[in-house]
């Protein structure tokens, strides 16, 4: 049994005093404990060591006490685990030398043994889950295979994954099979992690907002739909696509708890859009976050009055960004907390 | 009179054979005559020089045979005027070397006398406008005053314009004195490009869809409005927001006379958040256009049956890539002329 059970209860839609809070990205970046860690150790060694991946999981919620916690890793454990070379470079992000642009490279690709390649994720949930003591959930994640293909397809990060599009409108059949063997690399992934402990799963659909929505349906939803169908007995699963706001009705439709949405979805826009009775998260502008303190304070509970206290959780519209004062994302957080109806 | 009537019918909401087509970004990195120039000239040099400009803009039309040229120059063009230093750096794009990001900066920018400044802006119109010999319309454009903002204040490109964002969100005061700037500037330029002779204007707010609902009224739509209200009574406007589905409903309230739509809206989502009534232009997925050339006419076909071929403009949802194929840029114009209801 978990103590705090805010978020737990939003996400089977049950009433609740206030909605949940926690924030994508809660733990990095911006904070000074986590920076200290950055220094000594570079990223995979921070996401393949379980003291340390529980240690940076833990920090945001002991300076500002958030209801969930999301475990420390990457979306890009996976491509490594099918055999993809997955680079970290300083001040440029990811880097794989050797994209998947044809049918020779999916051949390469494996669909591995999660618990043997990525074991060490396996293990920081464990620990995490200790350090946790059963104060409040914890949440696993995966990226969408779309977003996956973006990056093993691309290469590197992109302001339009130009050549992933290319490689899914010039030989769809190949792209097709790739994004199954991520899909299905991912499911066995999620299910594994549920097992080592966490209490709930997202899917990160980064770059769906790239794609029309008949692409959409055909490059990234019908596999986001396999994953929500294999994870819902197992936990809660919340499914969030940035730039996704015209999915969101047949995302509705796929057995997912919850739906993220980002900043340029009102309120009343996603609460109509995806039909207006599942659970929702989201979506305060991450630099919204460099406002005052009291400013922020005012927008928070603005927006929790348009979601409404019920079937929410009080999130960002996308991940946290380095620059944020860590007295701006406590003011986010105690606003929730202190919200009365 | 211009004999090619097509697309100005279109903008008035009359009754056509079939929709008229043009291509945002047409002129430019994907034609070989173009690389050639560029060989050449430097960007600002393609710019200020007519003839240069003049022959750029013709290019596609001489290759394809749009039914509207759009003049070849750069939304910077505005800031470069209001004593902004902006360099174009190869592989590299804009780089504004003097970002401005206070109220020193606001109070050292100034309202040009845009005869003066721009005039080589309206010396390639009239270049433009003989070498087109009334056989088709000819589009002038500006940036909206918050995606100019976004580079004035962020100083490049960016994925977030985190910078510029931080601006408007923690002095907004000294932002808005820089829009309204921005918007004074931009209605004069407009409005003597019309008197020099363009058909109607578009306005680009590339970077709109970065904003909440909210923040785009504050920031974005009200400048917008201005500029519109401005205009109408030259020349029909018409306004591009990528990734401002959120805002069409306002916008249609505008008296703009068409609204762009990027590739994520589709046809039946724009046609019912713009109420039904307005002339809608777009939204071809620029990547699309590296599909098969068959698969380009078919899906061609599809989106303008269901936009209708009344009150609509085949477009693209953004511009064109530098890495389109003549053939497949030709596939698309030619499957709008093909078109029979």
């Amino acid at each position: 049994m978990i103590k705090n059970d805010l978020f737990l209860k939003a996400l089977k839609g049950e009433t609740v005093t206030r909605p949940p809070v926690w924030m994508m990205r809660q733990a990095g970046r911006h904070l000074p404990e986590f920076m200290e860690i950055k220094e000594k150790y570079d990223f995979f060694t921070r996401c393949r060591t379980p003291e340390l991946a529980s240690e940076i999981t833990v920090q945001p919620i002991r300076r500002y006490g958030m209801d969930a916690a999301i475990l420390f890793s990457d979306i890009l454990v996976i491509p490594q685990a099918m055999n993809i070379e997955v680079e970290m470079k300083p001040n440029f992000g990811p880097y794989l030398p050797n994209p998947v642009r044809d049918q020779k490279g999916v051949d390469a690709t494996i669909v591995p043994d999660v618990n043997d390649a990525l074991g060490y994720v396996m293990d920081a949930i464990k620990m995490t889950k200790e350090k946790l003591n059963g104060e409040i959930p914890l949440i696993g994640f995966a990226g969408s295979p779309w977003t996956i293909l973006c990056y093993t397809t691309q290469g590197q990060g992109s302001k339009n994954f130009d050549k992933a599009k290319e490689f899914c409108f010039t030989q769809p059949e190949t792209a097709h099979q790739m994004l199954q063997k991520i899909t299905d690399t991912t499911i066995a992934y999620l299910i594994a992690k549920v097992k080592a402990g966490v209490d709930a799963v997202q899917i990160f659909d980064s770059w769906g907002g790239m794609l029309s929505p008949t692409d959409y349906n055909e490059f990234s939803l019908q596999y986001i739909d396999q994953i929500v169908t294999a994870l819902k007995d197992y936990a809660p699963v919340i499914v969030f696509g940035k730039g996704c706001w015209f999915a969101l009705n047949d995302m509705a439709k796929s057995g997912a708890s919850a739906l993220g949405v980002d900043w340029t979805c009102s309120a009343r826009n996603a609460r109509y859009l995806s039909g207006g009775n599942i659970t929702l998260q989201g979506n305060f502008d991450p630099s919204r976050l460099l406002s005052p303190p009291e400013k922020i304070r005012e927008m928070v509970h603005q927006m929790i009055r348009e979601f409404g206290k019920d079937k929410y959780i009080v999130n960002l519209g996308h991940g946290m960004l380095p620059n944020i004062p860590v007295e701006n994302a406590m003011a986010f957080v105690k606003a929730v907390k202190e919200y009365k109806d």
